[in-house]
């Protein structure tokens, strides 16, 4: 037997002892749904998540979501009355945010590659940029000024150091990402000079960490590269975007990031700030913390066989819908992520299984040698941690089965 | 400096340097494309890929297309004409096959997780299902009843043994695939009681493998079992079905399969089969072998940047459709695909650089400090061996991205 993560908070069953999400029984769901396997995201807890960072963080705070995500059309329209602005990664994105409501000068698009046409996109909605090199700069004055406007542009920074303890670092040495910061100063002073409207920084050292002391950390160095920058400058930084960082337990033994923790840091870290920061305001952008345990997968088993002593429930999903949970997305050794039965919720296991999806592929496994309660053929196996980086990360073509349903309730 | 895999035979260069891929230039391809990221597939290059197969092979031999390799339609209807059948994993699969111009006789369908509906539509049609489980065969046996139709049904068999040195083992011990080979003689002869139309083994004991000793040895196990088998169900397979197995070379240090060599010993183990196996055919069924060397990934240079002293090159491509390459699918230690500059092909490398993809993270590379020729903005990188399992095993939805276009020439 091989441990699962933590079934997140807030999910219960009935008196059936059958999975609820949003008040709603798991098989009515996918009854409903008309087909399995279905994402379920439950838009209470989306903004419960929500609510609980802002009671956590200093006022003044923005809430910035990393679209890339969760981008399903109508989780976009819920979040975008709940957060103060959308983080978009390519044109794609960019034009799903403007459709979920969102207001132009509310969105900022990064992204190491953005082509011509995206930065065109983005200037003539009055998106901002976070410009990503001074080759992208370039382009981007250029564009604008064919298109007689003003570019709204930011400076994303390659910090000289990393999130400790993070699943993605994103700074600390050579990057991709982001101007190295012993060059962003003299960008944003020609970003200046040409005349674009300069909306700040964006500095990103690193996602999915947990402990709230290395995210205080970071954030607290974060603050200090922005105030020393902005004293190169000379000027103040409108917004300055302190990235995400703050994760979700899907492993054995992950606990959850503290919150409080991290806001009562970052309120010191805030008061203590360069005095060039003065007037600036903050974000924090934050994708798979806000979505992730709002999610769950449910897939069908369609069948149960024992194959040398071993017994395997397959069912009807599988890693064309939850890549990460199969363990082939930026992991090295596979874990189970939290999994469950969804009509014995809560119960005892009694017997040892793995779950597998119904891709023709050894690496097609949802649960491996996980304790359950018994589970039959037409029983619906629940995945959690599935709000962030299933559906629209996972390669959905793949054997020609096809995307799975979606629904937000 | 991280040295890349082979670029692989057949691909040249015309007077420029421009890389050419069935005697177009690959800008131009590009050009008619109307944007990039492109794959182009060889379709010269497929039919002498068969050829080869089938002059190494022994006469009788049938050849399968596992079209989980590569879906794209164009591609799918010139193989129709190429080889004797196509092996299906899902009802998409099923459906693409058919409008493939492949007859449904010639069509087998495989995979864990089949749902009624797939199963329905696969003996409606005419085609065999490899049938994974007892459960499974009792389904398509109740849904031929009911449709009153004869099914046909091969039984795929979970062998005791694997493919040594395999990327994929798909045998020996507990698997979801197929019936223990201690059980599967019982159920070809329920299966004949019930009065379906038996069509044979199944037995796929593993892919991507590159030792012709350890591919014929596995299959001569494979024939072994079949021969065993048929002699305790007292009945000829009319197919066996031998599996795959043949890999491409992806990485530095990687050899070609030594086709010849295969199908010498491949000769010797059907001259020596067992006289229950005397009027039986043997089939091999090949994706990636086929499909993976004949395609190429055309990937724009969208910015050329530096970060503290190491030079990205950041393409318009990326990890949303070459997830293998990047090395997040399957893979434990990322290693580099074969790369090129394709205006420059051929040419001796002068830097050492690391190719990215547009997409917001750290995963997504396509070379890693890998020594090329020089390349700018607009400049197009090939990346081969993206025939198989590229396009349609990747995420193209992930950051809003969207799907390559892919073109046969």
């Amino acid at each position: 037997m091989k441990p699962h993560g933590p079934i997140p908070p807030g999910y219960s069953a009935d008196s059936d002892g059958m999975l609820t999400i949003g008040g709603d029984r798991a098989d009515a769901l996918a009854d409903f749904a008309g087909d399995t396997p279905l994402f379920v995201y439950d838009s209470a807890m989306i903004a419960a998540r929500v609510a609980e960072w802002r009671a956590a963080m200093p006022t003044d705070m923005q809430l910035h979501y990393a679209m890339k995500a969760n981008p399903y059309a109508p989780l976009l329209a819920f979040m975008a009355a709940l957060v103060d602005g959308f983080d978009v990664a390519s044109g794609g994105e960019l034009r799903a945010a403007l459709a979920s409501g969102m207001a132009a000068a509310d969105v900022s698009f990064a992204g190491p590659g953005k082509r011509d046409r995206e930065l065109e996109a983005a200037i003539t909605a009055g998106a901002t940029i976070n410009l990503e090199s001074r080759g992208e700069a370039e382009r981007a004055l250029s564009i604008a000024s064919h298109l007689g406007l003003t570019p709204r542009l930011a400076v994303r920074v390659n910090p000289d150091f990393d999130l400790k303890g993070s699943g993605m670092k994103m700074g600390g040495g050579a990057k991709p990402f982001g101007v190295d910061a012993a060059d962003a100063a003299a960008l944003v002073r020609d970003v200046l000079d040409a005349g674009a409207d300069w909306r700040g920084f964006h500095i990103f050292a690193g996602s999915q960490a947990l402990d709230a002391s290395a995210i205080a950390e970071t954030q607290r160095q974060t603050v200090a590269l922005a105030g020393r920058l902005a004293e190169e400058v000379g000027a103040t930084p409108p917004l300055v975007n302190l990235g995400g960082g703050m994760g979700v337990p899907y492993f054995p033994g992950d606990m959850p990031v503290d919150v409080i923790a991290v806001g009562e840091a970052l309120a010191e870290t805030l008061a203590a700030r360069d005095r060039a920061l003065t007037d600036s305001r903050f974000a924090m952008e934050l994708g798979r913390w806000l979505v992730a345990e709002t999610g769950v997968y449910l897939t069908r088993i369609v069948d149960r066989k024992v194959s040398h002593g071993e017994t395997f429930l397959v069912t009807d999903g599988g890693l064309h819908h939850q890549l990460a949970a199969s363990g082939n997305f930026g992991t090295v050794i596979r874990r189970n992520y939290p999994i469950a039965v969804a009509r014995a919720f809560g119960r005892d296991p009694i017997e040892t299984v793995s779950v597998v999806g119904c891709l023709c592929t050894p690496l097609d496994r949802l649960g491996d040698q996980v304790a359950l309660p018994r589970a039959d053929v037409g029983d619906l196996i629940a995945l959690f941690q599935a709000g962030a980086y299933g559906a629209s990360a996972s390669p959905a073509s793949f054997l020609g089965q096809g995307a799975a349903r979606e629904t937000l309730v």
